[in-house]
């Protein structure tokens, strides 16, 4: 994974705009991408693709825009008028070492431009023009109306409500799920994957990616500032539902293991050659930050 | 136009999400949409297109995804933080009628939106998947950091400032002038026009897109509240920098008349084919609204 963070920080070095004096739009947006993020989201990109043996290079330019994706949400949910964090790896948020006007136009260009990067044409064959038409359509399924921005809206509605536990699941679905499973779905779809294999992997997908939000909600819980760099006890404070506080720690710690099974069976078809997802999966469930 | 305001009404209608009761998120971004705009941007792409004879239809989804660009950027641009508008077209603002995370949210959707619209692939042959390719690099380009948004930061940095004549054109070429061009443009990659034939179409958009914003400047001080929907004089409240405060009303409304002549030069290689195109131009220098 740390080869992979270098991997991503260098790209995204080379695909953010460099920056300039006239507005602080490009020097938030390297703000907001450059800053010590566990790229987890790239990481499954590549090693689902690794599992058919498709080079890094072929990914690079979509684990950008995954990662350009992720970093947006993180921005526009930092803001006062959303989630109002102020510290986001133990750093000010965009909004407060800038402002929000540019922190929210700085979102809005980092997701625009993912699909600039994905859009790029530049000695594609007209086969590969479909794939990359795959690859957008899958991100911004996960990213748009039906996915992220869908979770964040329905996260925001259930503020000071007790959700059902399908409820609850289906916030995080959309939330976090989507863009995590879809990032895996991308190093396959890449790798012009059967449908099969597709399908598994999304599987793989949406079960760690249920994993790594109960693992946030127990961190919240059990976690320590110095590991996480932001305070805990942030759910309690803004009274969220979350699966602590539906089910339990016990009975929560539980769910988080079955998940991490449950994940794993989706990889037995890829044998050996799938154990850095393996080790992905126990990451997510083991995780101080 | 008013057939092209129908057509992009139904269209909007049918790829935007039907409204639902657990967040306001797909009423929030139908209300942004589907609010009588004059649908300018998707007009210009389809008359673009017939210049070339491409069907309609082959223009709806590039229309829609125009739209849809251009109607978040609106919701976007009057939040509180940014240019901090109570009214558009006569009616509250997307975040009075709703509240500000709702219309950050629906601003986000909309622009995801856009691009899943356009990575559509049912039906299409390989070669259509190149020229969809081409029209999300045009749409994304004039979109983002390089584009609408870093146009909208170029405008908040300038407030309360004088510039030069050069940065005015400099932001309102980002600001406005980059997606007006682009629609026309993407008429014309999706009809597979020559480069030179989308060199002119680029330049005549681009001078359109400068008299648009031109006449903008005039109305603010010139025009009725009744007949704009919204309250003029709020760029001398503002303190902007306009066309009419650097070149004082005479002067600008000659420039405006040069604008509109310089942008026919460019339709002459298309004979009267470009005629709905010249009466266009004609409009946006006459518009009372």
């Amino acid at each position: 994974m740390t080869a992979c963070q270098a991997r991503i920080n260098a790209l995204l070095d080379h695909y953010l705009p460099k920056e300039e004096a006239t507005t602080p739009l490009y020097q938030a947006m390297r703000y907001a991408c450059l800053n010590g993020g566990k790229r987890l989201r790239p990481y499954l990109a590549y090693q689902s693709a690794a599992l058919f043996n498709t080079p890094a290079q072929i990914i690079d330019p979509v684990a950008v825009a995954i990662e350009l994706i992720h970093c947006y949400s993180l921005v526009h949910d930092d803001l006062p008028a959303m989630d109002n964090d102020d510290l986001r790896r133990g750093k000010p948020t965009c909004h407060k070492r800038f402002d929000e006007a540019t922190a929210i136009l700085a979102g809005d260009a980092l997701l625009t431009l993912a699909f600039e990067v994905l859009s790029q044409t530049d000695g594609l064959q007209s086969d590969n023009c479909s794939t990359n038409l795959k690859l957008i359509q899958t991100l911004s399924r996960a990213a748009g109306p039906f996915g992220m921005v869908q979770g964040q809206a329905l996260d925001l509605a259930a503020e000071g409500k007790v959700l059902s536990y399908e409820q609850l699941c289906q916030m995080h679905h959309a939330k976090t799920g989507a863009l995590i499973a879809a990032s895996v779905q991308c190093g396959a779809i890449a790798s012009n994957a059967s449908e099969n294999d597709l399908e598994e992997l999304h599987k793989f997908g949406l079960r760690i990616g249920l994993a790594f939000q109960i693992k946030d909600d127990l961190l919240d819980v059990l976690g320590k500032s110095e590991t996480m760099g932001k305070k805990p006890g942030q759910d309690v404070k803004n009274q969220k539902c979350t699966f602590v506080t539906l089910l339990g720690l016990n009975t929560t710690s539980e769910y988080l293991n079955t998940c991490y099974t449950q994940s794993l069976i989706h990889l037995a078809p890829f044998g050996q050659k799938a154990d850095p997802l393996r080790s992905l999966a126990a990451y997510i469930v083991g995780r101080e930050t």
